[in-house]
Parts: structure tokens; C-alpha cells; sequence
């Protein structure tokens, strides 16, 4: 018998994850909380606002009903946006058995409680179920990954065998699935590099060019690095595909909601004006809210993520914003670099 | 009196930096190599092969003539294609003094000697003037610079009286220039970065997505460190903007002929015609041949320069190569952070 897998969200990467477990085998049940969107997928296999060119596969079944998703999984796969994390893990919880395993995808912070998405599962699951959590994230746009195109992610879990476990779950002739240990480093990277996109997009809507960009991109993963390490994360994940390769996609790619939602603040529009008219979530938004305030609990310098705090908040103008940035009295380029060659 | 500053190469970045500094009131003269250039500039104020777009300022005095360029400068700014800095320093050599500051600006290696550019300029030059060397690096690219959009850039030099000094000779409102003591990283990420453009344009002119070009990036950077702490550099510069940050820029922009060259390699083009189609310097072709040789001199493993040398140097078909790329063994993402985790 064909092993079954849940996956719970039907959005365009819980739809990606799903056809490329079925594609492998697996006995897929994707999860959509709107009865439209499964009678959609249902009658036409197309999950028309979310993966729109895509034909999703027959054999991967679609329903509102949580429980028959969840009957004798041996994993689900959480996919919806980061604010339903917390009560879509209760309503989930009910239903697993201390074998199953969870793999978290959503990308971001819990706002009220500043936690990262897998301390929300924690929190929620009983504690034999804790050695169980994963995290899967890197540079993966949904539609690539479901048009085949050769993609590369992280999964990360305090376990070794929890993390070789997702590894052997969606690795796939053009998915590479890499394991890491640091959970902290992989949920971060993943969370705040939306900071970061949004701020380029600011920049590249205010007619800035590749340089400005690239600046931008740097000096952010710096920061990101910087209140990353503060958390206990290691420094080195920040340099691999859930740090700096999330960061190139979000940033650079006209797919990335967060960077064409900054790309409208930076031409002028109002953020309510910009959200409104996306029809999807902005992770970005809420993690630049969350993202300041541990800036600010863990004494951590981060001026990108300040400037488009006040962008997105508090009515300051992008090009002011952006000027201020150029502006900073630091000089040299690593701080470490020089303090450790006290000859230089 | 205004002091003088010679820029050696009316290329691109030769032009827009002698832009900077005649804006910034240094007496600027532009040396260029060939004849037409001088009289087009002179008639023009038009370099219609290079920065097509950008009228030149009167007040730069450009000529063929390198006596009466560097008579009386205060600071040299190289900015030749790095097979030519050798002769170009050796014919700048009997004009400077010895408080002559020198910056190279040119991002490769020497391919028949494997060394760095600085390295080159100390070989050419009394060692009196050894001190005075300085490298300029960064995401930069030169229409952006001198259509005055915010950049960041790096002045790394042995000692720090002469980094500073480059960083005070081309700051300005939107170009910030940070300080950057490890010549070694600077110079090599700026080399290296050119090798990941061409693979990375490979994958796009095979029609590869996003996420390959960001996995692609990540791993050509992880491969850059891994030669540059093997040859001396801090791995901390490659996290830099003369590591991530010029990799990001000339991996995703269209103005880096690198990229554009791997794109139609990607395509099916052979070399020569992609190389003759191109009408400047792809300094990438010469810095892979220069860099598969480095990897193989210090032992580091570079999967992806190999395969990029495999394509442009020994027929290999790039779908090939990408998929050898996608298919390695290799599993934990950071070896680094698993062996220091003995109970993972």
C-alpha cells in the first residue's frame, strides 16, 4: 500500500508540494480550507488563483474535510500563511498519531509572540510529538518547482532522522532537498529575507538600479545575520540556500508578491491601497513588525529593516528612507575584519 | 590648485569613475588606448562604444598620450582588462612617484601566473610603492554609477591610510565606498564572481528558472570562499559587497556580459562566435580557465567552475553539466555546522 500524505494548504506551495509528492508515489490528500477552491480543483484540475498554468495530477485528492485529510498519514505538510499557523496546528493536532511527521513551509514569525513557526508547533503538539517537527525552505518559487525546473531547499530539524526523513520525502531528480541542524537559522533566513525583499522593492520602485539592489541585498543579509546569530542561530546557514539563496530569489524575481508589494510602496502607492490590490498574503508585512521588535529585544542594529518599518508604518518616504541608508557614518565594510587586525 | 587624477582605460568603468571624480572637482584626465576614442570623446563628449548614454563633462581632458596623463596625479585609477593591467603598469611605471597612490580597478586574474592584479602591480612596481596599492570593488555597475544611482563599493588595501585615502577620493551623495583591509577576498571575489555569471547565464539561456540561478549562486559562492580561505582571504569579505553583493549584480542583471555570454552558451552557441558577437572584454572565459587551475593548485573542491570549464573549454553539453551539478551526492548543506554537532 502507497504511503499517504497530507498537505495542509492549497496554496501555490502546499498545490507545488503536493503534485511533487504525488509524482513520487505517494498517496496525496491536499487540504483546502474553501469549499470553492476544492469543487474548483475537482472539476477543472486547476487551481486557478494560486498555480494557474498547472494541471494538478488526478490521483492527488482535494477537500475541505480535515480529518479525512489527515487519516493514516505518515506526514503532513503545513502550507498556510503564517498567522493561521498556530490554530491550523490545533485543529490538526487531533488527528496525528506520535509517529507522524510535520514539516512546517510557511515562512515567517508569529507577530504576537515574536516565536518562529516551529516553536508555534511546539507549543501546540505534545511534547513526544516535538522531535517530529521540520522546516523546509530555500529558494523555491511554487511554479518552478511544479514546471519541474531544477530547485535546491533546506529541510532542518533538531532531529537527524526527522531531517533525512523530509529529505527522502521530496527529494526528486530536479528537487535537491539539503539537510541542516539549525532550525533557527533556516526559519529566520527564511522569514526575514521577506524584510529584505520588500526594502528592494521599495528601492527598485523608486527607479534605483542593480547596484542599489545589491547593496541593499548585502548589507540586509548582514542584518538578518547579525539578530540570526543573537537567536542562536549559526552564521553559515545565513550563506546558504535558506539565507542568501531565498534572499537572490525573493528579490530579484517578478514573482515574489513581497518584492512587487515594495515595488508599489516605492513608486507612492499607500500600503492598504498595495495590500488590497495583491489578492494573496504578504508574509513581509507582518514580518517587518515582528522583525523590528526582536531587533529592538536583542539589542541588534538592523537599519534596513528600521527604514522600511517606518516606510510601511509610520507614513516616512521611501526616497528618504533610502537616502538615509546611503548616509550612515559606518565605514568599514566588516567590522570584525578590521577589529581582529589591530596592525591595519 | 586642484590635484590630479589619471584614469588609464576609457572603458565603462573607467569613464563613469573619471565621471565621479570630475564631479567631485579633481582635475581629470582619461587615457585611452586607442586614437578614435580620444577624438570621439573630444568631439562628442560621447563614448559611444561603452557608456553610450552619458554625456562626459568638459572639464575631463581625455587623450592617448600616458606621459601627459599621469604628469603631476596625485592617485592612478587602472581601470584596462586584466590581461593588459601587466604592460599597462609596466608603461605607467617611469611617470609616478613614489606618493602616487594606485588603484586597480579591473576584476580578474593572470591567467599564465595565476595571480591577483595586486600582485601583478607589486611584481611591476619598485617596492616603494607597494604600499600605495589599492583595489576597488563591488557591485558597480558603471551605467548606474554615472547616472548617479545609490551604490556601494569597496577600497581594500594593506594599509589603511591608502584605503581610506581611495575611500575619500570617490565617495560621494550616492556612492559610498566602505573600507575593506583583506585585499586577498576582495580582489577574488571580484574575479570569481565572473565564473558563476557565465554559469549562471548557461542555466538561464537553457531556460532554467529562478531557483536554479539562486541555488546555482549560493553553491558558486560557497566554492568562492572555499578558494579564497585556502588562498588567505576572510571568509567574512565574501559575505561582502565585493563577494555576495557583485555576484548577485552580475548573475541578475543584463547590463554583465558575463551573463549575457553564458546565456547564449546556455543556448547552444559555441564559444568563439558567442566571444566574437560580443565586441568587449568577457573577462569571465579567461578567469575560469585561471580559476579551474587555482582549485586544482590548492586542493578545493569547485563543482560548478569545473563544469563551467568543462562547457566552454572541452565541448561538455551544458544540460549536462547542469544536471551533474543537480545530481552530486553531496547532502548536508553545511559540512561545517554537522561536524561541530556530534549529537545531530
Amino acid at each position: 500500500m502507497r504511503e499517504r500524505v497530507a498537505v495542509i494548504g492549497a496554496g501555490s506551495w502546499g498545490t507545488a508540494l503536493a503534485i511533487v509528492l504525488a509524482k513520487k508515489g505517494y498517496e496525496v490528500t491536499l487540504w483546502a480550507r474553501r469549499q470553492e477552491v476544492v469543487r474548483e480543483i475537482e472539476t477543472t484540475r486547476i487551481n486557478s488563483h494560486y498555480l494557474p498554468e498547472i494541471v494538478i495530477p488526478e490521483s492527488i485528492k482535494i477537500t475541505a474535510d480535515l480529518e479525512e485529510t489527515l487519516m493514516q498519514c505518515v506526514a503532513v505538510v503545513l502550507s498556510v500563511p503564517s498567522h493561521a499557523v498556530r490554530e491550523t496546528v490545533r485543529r490538526v493536532r487531533p488527528f496525528v498519531t506520535k509517529e507522524t511527521v510535520l514539516v512546517n513551509t510557511a515562512k515567517g514569525l508569529e507577530i504576537e509572540t515574536l516565536m518562529r513557526l516551529s516553536e508555534v508547533l511546539k507549543q501546540e503538539l505534545p511534547v513526544e510529538l516535538h522531535n517530529n517537527i521540520a522546516v523546509l525552505s530555500g529558494p523555491s518559487h511554487a511554479e518552478e518547482v511544479s514546471r519541474d525546473l531544477p530547485t535546491a531547499v533546506v529541510a532542518a530539524s533538531h532531529r537527524r532522522q526527522v531531517a533525512e526523513y523530509v529529505q527522502d520525502l521530496f527529494m526528486a531528480p530536479n528537487l535537491r532537498v539539503y539537510t541542516n541542524p539549525d532550525v533557527t537559522g533556516v526559519e529566520l533566513g527564511g522569514a526575514l529575507k521577506n524584510v529584505i525583499a520588500l526594502a528592494t522593492g521599495i528601492s527598485d520602485g523608486l527607479g534605483f538600479g542593480d547596484n542599489t539592489r545589491a547593496a541593499l541585498m548585502t548589507r540586509g543579509l548582514a542584518e538578518i545575520a547579525r539578530l540570526g546569530t543573537a537567536m542562536g542561530a549559526q552564521s553559515l546557514t545565513f550563506a546558504g540556500l535558506a539565507g542568501i539563496g531565498d534572499l537572490i530569489v525573493t528579490c530579484t524575481s517578478l514573482y515574489s508578491r513581497n518584492r512587487r508589494a515594495g515595488i508599489q510602496l516605492g513608486q507612492g502607492k499607500p500600503l492598504d491601497q498595495v495590500l488590497a490590490g495583491m489578492g494573496m498574503v504578504v508574509e513581509g508585512v507582518r514580518t517587518t513588525k515582528a522583525a523590528y521588535h526582536l531587533a529592538q529585544k536583542y539589542g541588534v542594529e538592523m537599519p534596513i529593516t528600521e527604514q522600511t518599518y517606518q516606510v510601511l508604518f509610520e507614513g516616512l518616504n521611501p526616497r528618504e528612507a533610502v537616502s538615509k541608508l546611503m548616509l550612515r557614518t559606518r565605514t568599514h565594510e566588516v567590522e570584525e575584519i578590521v577589529v581582529n587586525r589591530q596592525d591595519w
